[in-house]
């Protein structure tokens, strides 16, 4: 039997590396800060692109690919871009075995180039709004690495919209972030809070940038999706221009927006317990395993010929897989999968094949409990109504579990007695610096303002104690 | 109305060039060679990548993610691959504003760093076959690029496998030939030749490699996916082994595989005509586009409203869009979609709603010959029988095409006179040095060694007439 996981209560960051090395969901490479994803963490990938990218072209939107290369006096077109990125930029500078003229780099985000572009494709109103997404690998050269939560390269789809009136930008702005929460609550069962990026977190050329937020299983918080009204920043860069119905040039309004294999992060730590990960039944590559036992080989045959018969039930009404590896014990690949969060275990011994029943063991309810016997005739429905169970008790435990770490609070005392335990919601004035400072004293950042505020606001700077409108939420963050 | 396109027989290149920018397939960029590839060509590659997928997945293979970047060190592990590939490097000197260590190559192929990878996954007999597939893009530094052709940045899947035995990793590359093969017959509409690569025209590194060769409308050819058979090359190199049965250390044998966004350059040129794209359907982003046409503003309501009947009859059984733009005439309309090569145009007014009918109208055969008319009842089993005709025809004309511009010869002086207008099928030796002849004086290449061969062999090598046991393929190649 394999050795047991580090348990999360004992080291967080340990167990979250050894569930991804162990499940196979990706592992290191000989390039400083790089990952490969693993067949089963890829699968994992597509599974959140075909949630999302259903949602895309449900609200609209198109694929295309832009280039990976854009020249460095692209990036510098933008003032607070440029500054904001260029700690990170990995440079191409020599290509075909010469030096190059200037030199390029590989995207960190793509705004810079697409800007560009979207200035020649746009000329009058009519070819507005613009609205283009892509799937690609980006690159921001990290000093400290972290598997899927923080890599040199990393796979994420990044929106781009151009418009031809500032509200129209905003309501596409939110129209995404909305997007990116309905996936969040019920593709990856996270339950997330929308909200507005303090000027000191928002993104690098933004007017204003909207994030969706989750806490993990150790309390703290991670940003698992951006939204980003850019206003007429990389228009006005860019000349991204066009005729209005007047025949009158006006610069466009445009948003980005974006969410990346981070999220496979979220899903690890929201979800994963001391024996393994815990997948949502609607993302998980294999939603059923079937585990067919035996102990004396006169069983075995009629075992699996039951097995034959399970497979030709469920089709592809579900994804499932059977373990018939001969070479390890039932006990073993009971482990295994719970170690890879499948959803349900389907067991079928001798005596279920006699009672023309199966047994389905949940992964969110370990032991005795989580077990039931079903007839085979009714494994599909029954099969599907226990996957649709676990995605929202997977859901309901993540939300209990946030609310219970999550207080208010107007007293700075208590604000920094509890900070570390969660999320704090306070009172702020909106000056920076007073989120330095509570940075500075807490290790606590400003997570974001949510878009929900209380009815009547009405407080004082948790940190200032001047006058406040709004609450925001701190805590630590991946 | 727009220009009309350069005819193909005037200026190929030029026609090619048009016809992408125009039908809005892809652009240029401002980064030397790297192109952006737009909704409508990016929206043909996801169908290409859905056609491909499904038959990956159904010969047993999973997709992963391998990282961009690769040590320069790892591709001098194999010294035919450095050899082949270090004149097309693009390299990154610098990351996160410091000079790097070891110089990191952006991937042109990704042999070196998955062989490095599967040494560390792979142990015993039972790891194998390990069987990956990535999409991913790729960057080759090339002098003189063409869209979709030869771009400095490509997308393209590699596939890469590692296998016990010799022959398994042979039966692997041919059925791998085989599936892009069945690809570009059934979905691409594209008669290929399966053949071997000769010694010269190799993948640097494999030990031998395998392609289809398609024939372009100008007679050329275009080797369209390659699969090859590395032998136990990169296992060497990187140190790929295994434990047999017999608990013994081995070496694995492997193989690699790819077809890139190059099949748009070829889908763009076997079917296209002096009117533009002719998408085959199983491919076409739109498979049918509805024209509304009225005059009268009385009959604008009541054609609008059939419309909207023919789109609930439609739901998602076909890929279709209407094109209501009330700027544009129903003539240019007729053009726009012509050049846009979509398969089937349904027209209708106000007679067809009197009528309770549509005009169906196929790219495949313009003007009066190719309309007919259907009852609208009858639209969806009419539409779908037509675009499966129209699937069968594109393939037929482009199999005529093909036949009508092959030769097969066994005089040098002949040779030399057809070889320049299409495909020639001689003896040859086997000898590098007559390819080489050939191709200085007469600017065709060796494109393969086709795997069906005359039952009885027996010839004389077209150049050197030393005795031959294979024939060739000779043509002019993009």
């Amino acid at each position: 039997m394999a050795e047991a996981l580090t348990p999360r209560s004992q080291d967080y960051a340990k167990w979250y590396n050894e569930v991804i090395l162990r499940a196979e969901l990706a592992d290191y490479t000989p390039v400083k800060g790089c990952m490969v994803i693993r067949p089963y963490g890829y699968a994992l990938w597509e599974n959140i692109q075909a949630g999302l990218d259903r949602r895309f072209k449900a609200t609209g939107h198109q694929n295309a690919y832009f280039p990976l290369f854009i020249p460095m006096s692209f990036l510098q077109k933008e003032a607070e871009h440029v500054q904001g990125f260029a700690p990170e930029l990995a440079v191409v500078t020599h290509g075909g075995g010469k030096k190059l003229e200037e030199p390029l780099v590989v995207r960190p985000t793509s705004e810079t180039v697409i800007g560009h572009l979207y200035a020649q494709w746009i000329n009058s109103y009519r070819d507005l709004p613009l609205l283009i997404n892509q799937w690609a690998n980006v690159v921001r050269w990290e000093m400290r690495t972290r598997l899927f939560l923080r890599t040199t390269e990393f796979l994420w789809q990044e929106g781009h919209t151009a418009h031809a009136t500032e509200q129209e930008a905003q309501e596409e702005t939110l129209r995404m972030l909305e997007v990116y929460s309905d996936f969040a609550t019920r593709d990856a069962a996270i339950p997330v809070i929308q909200g507005r990026k303090s000027e000191r977190e928002k993104f690098a050329g933004a007017q204003t940038s909207y994030t969706i937020e989750a806490m993990m299983g150790d309390t703290k918080a991670l940003q698992a999706a951006t939204s980003h009204n850019l206003g007429q920043n990389f228009a006005k860069a860019f000349n991204i221009q066009y005729l209005d119905r007047q025949n009158e040039l006006q610069y466009c309004w445009t948003t980005s927006w974006g969410l990346s294999t981070r999220m496979i992060g979220a899903i690890i730590m929201v979800h994963g317990d001391d024996r393994g990960l815990r997948l949502p039944p609607v993302l998980a590559p294999v939603q059923a395993i079937i585990v067919p036992i035996w102990k004396r080989p006169e069983e075995r045959a009629q075992v699996l010929a039951a097995v034959e018969g399970l497979k030709a039930l469920l089709g592809d009404r579900v994804r499932w897989q059977v373990d018939d590896r001969e070479e390890y014990t039932a006990g073993w690949k009971f482990n295994e999968w719970e170690l890879r969060g499948v959803p349900v275990r389907i067991e079928i011994g001798p005596k279920d094949v006699a009672r023309e029943q199966v047994v389905l063991a949940r992964r969110d309810r370990p032991g005795r409990e989580g077990k039931s016997c079903v007839p085979q005739a009714q494994l599909v429905p029954s099969l599907k109504e226990l996957l649709e169970d676990i995605q929202k008790n997977l859901y309901r435990q993540a939300l209990e579990f946030r609310e219970q770490h999550t207080q208010e609070t107007d007293d700075y005392q208590e604000f920094k007695e509890v900070v570390a335990g969660g999320f704090t919601r306070a009172y702020w004035c909106g000056s920076p610096d007073c989120e330095q400072a509570i940075q500075a004293e807490t290790k606590a950042t400003n997570r974001c303002i949510p878009l929900e505020q209380p009815e009547q606001p009405a407080g004082h700077c948790i940190y200032c104690g001047q006058p406040a409108r709004e609450q925001a939420i701190f805590a630590r963050a991946y």
